[in-house]
C-alpha cells in the first residue's frame, strides 16, 4: 500500500530520515504536506525535492519565503492553525508527529480525529494528553505506532503476541552523558557537555533530557499509554551501548527483544511499512565485533528525573502535563547558559510538589496546566538565580 | 484448546519437563501415551501419575515389568513399532518427538502421517530426513513446532513476521565445555569434563555434542528445514552465557531476538501453548545482576564439525544423514571411555570424505545411507584404536 505522508517537524532529524525513507522507496511514499519551524532553507529545499502540496512554517514571514523561493508551487501556511492544516491534510494517509515539545499535541489530536494513522516520535502528545489521545484513537480506530526506537523495539516485540500475557516491559536506556559522573561534578556540567550523548545524534532537547534521564520517564509515561500498562509493569534498565533498543518479559518468562545498530531510521522505517518491512541499507548489528553488552540498574539518586516520571505517572491527571511543561522550561533556561544542570531537576520537583492535580483532565485543562507549570517554573528559576 | 499428548522420550530431560509442564496446567493438557527406553522405574512412577492409556519401552521385558508394576491398567508395547503406535495413538492431538538419535525419525514421521501436530526435540528427525519429513508435514499440513531453545527463540522471533523478509537466522553457542581450551588439552578430555556444561543440563549424547559444538552444527542443518532458509542465511555466534537463545535479522537491519534464562521448559511449554503463552514459575531474567553479555565468532579450526555440518548441508541428500550416524557411534565410543576427544570429528570427516552421496533419497536411502555410515564409522574406529 502506498501511503501519502504529511510530516510535522519535516526539518528535524526525524523528520529528514522519515525524508530519507522516502527518497529510498518512492514506489511506497509520497509527500503531501510538510510543517516546520524556521528553517526556511532547508524547507525550501524539500518542497524541490518532495513537492508537497502544502508547507506551515512557525511565522507568516518564513511560510511567504519559502513559498517565493520555491520553484514549485506550493501552499504555504504558518502558525499553530498552519500545523493543524497540515496534519489534517485531506490527501494525506499518514502522518508523522515529530515536532519537539507540547507543541505537538493539538495537530497531532487534529491527525487523529481526520483519521490518519500516526507514526509518534512527539513524545509530549502522550505525556501530556496520554489518556485523551489513545481515547480519540480508540474512538476513530486509528493506529498509534511508536517512532521512538524504545517504544519501536516493545512494539515489535509484541508483534503476533498478546498484552494481556505481558509480564513487564523493560526500556533501556543508554544512560545518557553524565552516565559515569558524580551529582558534584553533573551540575557543573556546561551545555556542551550534555549535549554529548554516548550512541545517538538527536536534537538539543531530547539529549539534554537523556542527561538528566527524564527523556527515560517520559517514555515511560508514553509506554504506559501506548501499550496500556500500569506503572508496575514499566521498568528501565541502563544498557550503555544502546544495542538491545527495548524488551517485553511475558508469563512465561520467555523475553523478546529488538536490537540493533542504534539508527533511528529503523523505527521510522518499522512504523512506516508496519505491519510488513522493507529493505533499509545500515550498518548491520554484528555482536561479536562488539564483544560485550552492559547492563545494570538505573541509579535513581544520580537521577531524580526518572523517579519523579513515576511519581507523576502514578499521579496520573494533570501532573505529567506539569511535569514535562517544567521540565521544557528548565532546559530551555538550561540551553541558555547560567542554569546548573541539578537546578533542571529542582526546578522540576518544586513546581510538581505545588500542583494541584485535576484528576480527569479535558484538552483545556491540560493547557491551563501546561501554562500554569511554565509560569510557576519561570518564578522559581527567577527565584533560583 | 486441551492438548492430548503422545511423548516419545519421557523419562528422558525433554520429557520428563514436558510431563512438569502437564502437571502445572492440567486443565490444559493430558496424557494419553508414553514411549521411552529401559527407565522402568521412571515410567511405572509416570503411569501412576498421568494415567496414559498406551506406553512403549525399548524391550518386551522392560514393557511387561511396567504393566505389572502399575497399578493403573495401561497397555504396553515396545520396540520401534511400540514407538510408532505411541506416535499415532488415535487419541492424541500432539506429538512431543524427545528421543535421542536417529531412532526418533521413523516414529515422529508416523505422527506427522497421522496429523498430529508435532513439538520436536529430537534433531536427527531433520538432519537426517529434513527433506522428507517438512514434505510430509507440508502436505499434511501439519505444524511442526520447536523445542530446542535456539530454534524456539528463531521461531518466537519470527511471530507475526514474513520468512522473505529475513535476511539470516543467528544461532547462538554457549561454545560447550571446551570454548576455552586448547585442541591438545581437549583431545586429552575425559568423559566426565565434556558432561561438564557451563550452562544447561541436557543428556550425555547432546551435551558432549555441544563440547565439540556438533550439536550447533546439527541445529543448523534443522534450522534450514524448519525455517526453509538456505545455509547462507544462517549464521552461528557465541555467547557464553546463553541469555540470547538465538536470533533473527530482518531486512531492514532490526534483529529480533529471545532472551530467558536457561530454562528448557520455557521452549518446550512454548511449543505446547503456541500461539498463546502460559504463566511459567521459574528465574526470571534479570540483566543487571548479571552485568555483561559475551559475544564472538565461533572458531572453525577449533571446532571443525561445525564447518562439517555445513559443508554436508550444503552437499545436501544423505549428506547429513553420514555426519549424524559418523558422529553418534563416536560419542558413543567416547562415552564408552578410551577414545580421545579430537577422535569423534577425525571419523565424521573421514566417513563423510568416503561418502557417495544420493541426491533425492527416499526414507529406504537415508536408513541404507545411515547403516552404511555406522559400519564405517566402526570400522574407523577399529582401525584407529
Amino acid at each position: 500500500m502506498q501511503q501519502r505522508l504529511a510530516i510535522l517537524g519535516s526539518t528535524g532529524s526525524v523528520g529528514t530520515n522519515t525524508l530519507e525513507i522516502v527518497r529510498q522507496h518512492p514506489d511506497r511514499f509520497e509527500v503531501v504536506a510538510l510543517a516546520a519551524g524556521s528553517n526556511v532553507d532547508e524547507m525550501v529545499s524539500q518542497v524541490e525535492e518532495f513537492h508537497p502540496s502544502l508547507i506551515s512554517m512557525s511565522t507568516k514571514e518564513a511560510a511567504q519565503e519559502v513559498k517565493r523561493r520555491a520553484s514549485h508551487p506550493v501552499r504555504a501556511v504558518f502558525g499553530p492553525e498552519g500545523m493543524e492544516e497540515v496534519a489534517a491534510h485531506p490527501d494525506a494517509t499518514y502522518l508523522v508527529s515529530a515536532l519537539v515539545g507540547s507543541q505537538g499535541l493539538p495537530p497531532t489530536l487534529t491527525g487523529i480525529r481526520a483519521g490518519k494513522t500516526v507514526g509518534l516520535a512527539n513524545k509530549e502528545t502522550l505525556v501530556m494528553g496520554g489518556s485523551i489521545v489513545m481515547g480519540e484513537a480508540k474512538a476513530k480506530g486509528v493506529d498509534v505506532l511508536p517512532i521512538d526506537s524504545e517504544h519501536s523495539a516493545i512494539f515489535q516485540s509484541l508483534n503476533g503476541e498478546k498484552v494481556s500475557q505481558v509480564r513487564r516491559i523493560i526500556l533501556t536506556a543508554s544512560g545518557g552523558a553524565f552516565r559515569d559522573w558524580t551529582r558534584e561534578k553533573m551540575n557543573k556540567a556546561t551545555r556542551e557537555e550534555a549535549l554529548n550523548h554516548p550512541n545517538w545524534s538527536m536534537g538539543a532537547k531530547v539529549t539534554v533530557d537523556s542527561a538528566s534521564m527524564m527523556n527515560k520517564g517520559l517514555e515511560v509515561i508514553e509506554a504506559r499509554w501506548l501499550f496500556d500498562l500500569p506503572y508496575d509493569q514499566i521498568d528501565v534498565l541502563v544498557h550503555e551501548e544502546s544495542i538491545i533498543h527495548s524488551m517485553v518479559e511475558f508469563v512465561d518468562g520467555a523475553v523478546m527483544a529488538q536490537l540493533g545498530t542504534p539508527d533511528m531510521k529503523v523505527p521510522i522505517q518499522y512504523a512506516l511499512s508496519y505491519p510488513g518491512r522493507l529493505p533499509l541499507e545500515g550498518k548491520p548489528l554484528d555482536l561479536a565485533q562488539l564483544g560485550t553488552l552492559h547492563f545494570r540498574q538505573p541509579d535513581l539518586e544520580q537521577f531524580p528525573c526518572l523517579g519523579f516520571s513515576y511519581q507523576a505517572g502514578r499521579q496520573g491527571g494533570t501532573a505529567t502535563t506539569v511535569l514535562n511543561a517544567a521540565n521544557e522550561v528548565a532546559v530551555e533556561k538550561f540551553l541558555e547558559g547560567g542554569l546548573p544542570f541539578l537546578m533542571i531537576e529542582e526546578i522540576i520537583g518544586e513546581v510538581l510538589s505545588r500542583h494541584q492535580t485535576v484528576p480527569e483532565p479535558g484538552l483545556e485543562d491540560l493547557f491551563e496546566a501546561d501554562r500554569w507549570a511554565r509560569r510557576t517554573a519561570r518564578l522559581q528559576l527567577e527565584k533560583a538565580l
